[in-house]
């Protein structure tokens, strides 16, 4: 049977060149880079060196990035480390609301210590309104963080033009890159961010390893604290395979970038089209135009998401029903309620995410394979009867 | 020439059994535990099967631990944690001073949060007393943390005395068993304890992989949040490899930790005395018996540890000063400080950590090699001549 992965805005392989390039550093080049002998700075080596690489996937300095374990903790570490080492300037933060959940709680948790936020809706197609980022913005405004580009439905936000917002009103403005990292060019200098979140096992990298970019300069409180690894603002013995691996996947992220987007631009768009041609009542989520080249989002009525979801899994493919940090959770998913998706139809949505691994006819595999699932599953359904019935009728 | 690693307790080469159980994990079985596709179970199940691993090497229950990305992470998850999600209870820490800086660092932090912390003195040997515990404990104390065994001088702390006393007062107790686990027992129940950190990289597992054991029924407050990945405890998706990483290191820990005891005790017994018998004016660090049976820390009068360190380096011999986190500091460890070393011959501080790997003849080599260096480093030292100078006097 063919194999079709396309699940990976949750995780993607790692590239043969990433894990060749750690596989030193497990038992032979094994140091703490916090040692002082050879085998201590050859780990250290290896870590400022891919620190160099990550810095240049987004044009920042080496000295800017702070390496964490996941991109959750990059934002952990931004949202309140930035809000608790600035609290002096105002107590206001402002968000989307379709942000992760790895910014949304952590900005609930700084609700409780006395800070207040806005969460700014987006229009339907999930687009942030630099407008409305204007006027949320107070005097006590410290910090404003907007998604590079939302996970699930892969709109990309207008960053460049927050960022002239937040640098007119001398406001904090982090941006959390993990969806776009590798996938779309990613620059902190034309995004005009001062604090950015990226993650390695979205790109090819390894889990474990990810990162956090601050702008030189800018305050940040430690989160995890005690040894003075990473400049001392993140305590704990540095992953340094991970970490390597991250460089190296940002190496070939550098390298690759414009190839990845113009192999999965036509594919997904094959994809969408051979989908649209072939199953009713379905809906595209997200921006038509300003979204991620590897990304599908679609909802159809009358038919649930995870039941499709296992029924392609037996025929070897691969897909989610929503962002993979909140699959296990049965919820209806934040951003679809937040770009007014009913949540009748929400229940019947896949997320479909390419990657350098598929072919198109791997794509074809899966226009032939999903509508018949998805007929097959509505035939099943009272509310698909009683809506066929209506429409022949009219 | 010879090489001989003898900085253990900085980190440990992952073992060829544990590369190998992470193997499959990187680019074949790929998947994000949170999807619940073929490629995601395989994940979840792999990290589920770490978990029972972990466990059983504490004698926890799998749903007791929580996986995190350092042992500096367990620790600020449990101090932080503990804290946060019992402050109703009190406002009181009781903490020791020689705590490693991931205990000691969060609970400043605390203090300026409204808590109040006791840092209790040790003996000379670095033991800390249990009646001072029971004293220091007040109505308004809600966690005691004492560690283990000291990573730097090794002294293992009175765990058992400690936990009848906080259990009798309704006190939580967490314990930083970073430098223990793997190389003596550790057993949650034995110990007492309501909380216990571990990592990996200390025992021959990854780096970026340890835990953090919470008792069923402790209610702790996440520190990265997002989604609900570790029983939404700890959000982040999971380092799939390092925790499987971790389970198989805990697995081989499991079985041959009275083995790696009754190897390294002589072999550590040797060196120290072969040490002792060759070089004067030389101090062992740590209790003569309570203490981990790989490490030996000693201080020598009138001269640099740093400069032992690297002129050992040039003979193939790795070494540390002081404990790797605060290596790079060039502080007078806080450690040795406690229990009452002059400044002086702290400054002249070795940590000499033993594993699995090292031979007698390592040990002799080391043995041949440290006395002249340390004799050469010397005459080169002013204090030292004044020292000979009235000895001979005398």
């Amino acid at each position: 049977m063919r194999k079709v992965y396309l699940d990976h805005a949750a995780t993607t392989p790692v590239h043969p060149k990433v894990l060749e390039a750690m596989m030193p550093y497990f038992s032979g080049k094994f140091g703490n880079p916090s040692n002082l002998h050879d085998i201590g700075r050859e780990s250290k080596n290896a870590v400022e060196e891919a620190r160099a690489k990550t810095a240049a996937l987004i044009g920042a300095k080496p000295e800017e990035i702070y390496f964490t374990s996941s991109g959750a903790e990059a934002n952990n570490f931004a949202l309140k480390g930035l809000v608790q080492a600035n609290s002096q300037k105002g107590k206001h933060i402002v968000v989307s609301q379709i942000e992760h959940f790895s910014i949304l709680h952590p900005a609930k948790t700084l609700e409780k210590s006395g800070f207040t936020v806005t969460y700014l809706p987006t229009d339907k197609e999930g687009l942030v309104s630099p407008d409305d980022i204007a006027k949320a913005i107070t005097k006590d405004t410290i910090l404003v963080s907007i998604m590079h580009a939302n996970n699930e439905i892969g709109t990309i936000e207008p960053i460049e033009e927050i960022s002239r917002i937040t640098k007119e009103k001398g406001v904090l403005f982090h941006s959390d890159a993990v969806a776009t990292t590798g996938w779309v060019p990613v620059n902190v200098h034309t995004l005009g961010v001062d604090a950015l979140s990226l993650s390695g096992h979205q790109f090819y990298g390894p889990k474990g390893a990810a990162a956090l970019f601050v702008r030189k300069g800018v305050r940040i409180k430690p989160q995890i604290e005690g040894g003075i690894q990473e400049d001392g603002r993140r305590a704990g013995t540095e992953n340094v395979p991970g970490i390597v691996g991250l460089g190296k996947a940002a190496e070939l992220a550098t390298a690759e970038v414009q190839h990845r987007m113009s192999h999965l631009a036509p594919l997904r768009d094959r994809l969408q089209k051979g989908l649209m041609d072939r199953i009713d009542h379905m809906v595209i989520n997200g921006h038509p135009s300003r979204r991620l080249p590897h990304n599908l989002n679609v909802s159809m009525w009358y038919v649930e998401g995870e039941s499709m979801l296992l029924f392609l899994n037996m025929e070897g493919i691969s897909v989610s029903s929503g962002s993979a940090c909140t699959s296990r959770s049965l919820k209806t998913s934040h951003v679809l309620t937040c770009i007014g998706t009913d949540a009748a139809v929400a229940n019947g949505t896949l997320l479909l995410s390419l990657g350098m691994g598929n072919s198109a006819e791997d794509i074809d595999y899966v226009i032939e394979k999903l509508p018949p699932i998805v007929q097959r599953l509505r035939e099943m359904s009272p509310l698909y009867e009683d809506m066929i019935k209506k429409e022949k009728v009219r």
